[in-house]
């Protein structure tokens, strides 16, 4: 039970064009041959489909971070929001970008941390310092 | 209204000496001369305040990831539960580390994507594809 | 494993005659012969059962907004949250009551976006327009 | 800026007699003579206020829970969530019910502790035990 | 204190082409002579700022959803992450495509079933119901 | 699938002297002969593992609150944030202190009910009370 995705994962044989098209793209910029799960569900609407591969490509391209910094960025949101599929996702795509089992240790370590002080300032309601506002 | 904290900050006038000694260690450890209203809240339950600090001051130390990156994380993880006070503090705490607004805005756009993503995921399903899964 | 709820299923043939008159409500109310799983857990308190149904049914009837609306607002809560249960089960409603294809994956395009900048407006602060504030 | 409520709050005076039923309820019950602004922005639709107080006062009534027990879990949650106006209205409907600052302290600290292990186990992901499995 | 943006306002007068090209765009589609303070953080950004911008478009416009329910939606999913610039913002949007207040009012009715119902789910476990799986 | 951690469970027999020692004290302390998988993946990071553990140790110590009461904080969060393991496993560690069922329904009618008026706050935004400002 339940281990069906919402709507059926659009293959590549049975794609429309503009899916194949963006499918295509997704595997020459990465390097394989394979498309997984996440976009063969957002198929069913090619325009949210091309837009949410663009924006990652382009989120996700090297910057004034570097492309493995921004994964695990990427897996602190996910474990924060309670996301199994992505935290099973961008950790394998942050291997790919050479993460080490002690930096995903300490990358826990600190989502843990914030997840824990986040609730103390919730709670307890402590005044912005005036040191800390910007100008 | 509203301003005030849920319970009263505890300054280091009138702390008691356990409290005192938490204050001290965090401000020789940050080379400041002041103490910031998250501490002075937690400052209520002497051990709750030592334990915390203590915690920090080892997760966020330069290790497998380094202090700036740890930052960011918890910018990160702040922004996505929506913690106001630790939103201006980490930012604030990562400009002394050198955080570009180059990176800072990056890092926004990463967190954006990424809470985005996890709910096209969360809400369309996609089974986790075997190549993701940890062997 | 972890495939057990936290508490039995309350089957029709062993419950309490307060919880079979809510579930003989429920059948009538949406004209079919199955209770589904949610409210065979809910049964171990008859009252939280009651009181749940009772207002669910109040709130989901027609009313300034239509049913097909109120469960698509349903969906994207739970897909917010993450909740699988829920995603599940009003998917399945909002299908009953007419959701197309075309309508659950604009739904899911919303969903994506407002928890994106959601996290942008948490991280960067802008303060509330004037033009924005409530008369 | 920013400090209006979405809608108006609806005054005493002027709120309808359903809504003025409720408010009776609520200051008789509670042995008040006000009604704090939640039920004043409520009131917009009586239904609502009427369902949501009679809920309330359902559930938080003394029962395998006392009463005390029950607000600090409402506090837990409001924390949890960064919900301000409950942070602050059940804090100090706790403290009416004798919380003291101990109490409040270590309630804290066991929330913010569940918030960070909800992520080290979202992130790592361990597989349930058989040990924990309802039978 | 703390009222003040993580990054300053970039007013129209002091912002590079290509973001007075994007305010000119938003300020045109949608028929006002002003900039809320979101897109003005953003510019930061002129990248994430037009990219923003464009998918909201997009996502927002007419299309198997009209744009009422779409704000509702947007709505739903801020009241639910508790961002408070995204609650105010949006609310004034949908009250300008003609959100009644008993709509506002049942939406919240519904947002907050749901976050009740997602957590007794949570809390609860039941098995998703085979009826609910999607063939 | 998505069956597995994210990283393998350390064993007893594979673990090295450290997380032995910290996996004793956890036996010791509990009066059991096993590990429960939390611990089993934190061990990659000795470190975290041992600090985790104390804090835990700390935290859900008898104290102002009863060791019961701490575990019914602690599910309420789990239920609050959708985190499975957490759930299922601090459900189990409460059975052990006494949790009746009642309890545990009327604490999920609180959790969802927090849950719920958190969002009507959230989204309708009232002015917290003069009345409920900590002095």
């Amino acid at each position: 039970m339940a281990t069906n995705p919402i709507v059926p994962l659009v293959e590549y044989e049975n794609a429309p064009e503009p899916v194949r098209a963006v499918y295509d793209d997704i595997m020459r910029t990465r390097g394989t041959d394979w498309i997984n799960n996440f976009w063969k569900v957002l198929a069913h609407d090619p325009a949210l489909l091309k837009r949410t591969w663009e924006d990652i490509k382009q989120v996700m391209a090297p910057g004034a971070l570097d492309p493995l910094t921004k994964e695990m960025i990427y897996i602190a949101v996910s474990a924060t929001n309670g996301c199994e599929y992505c935290t099973y996702s961008h950790t394998a795509s942050a291997r790919t970008k050479g993460m080490s089992n002690e930096q995903l240790m300490e990358l826990m370590a600190v989502v843990g941390m914030a997840n824990e002080t986040n609730r103390l300032a919730n709670g307890l309601r402590p005044p912005v310092d005036e040191q800390f506002t910007p100008r």
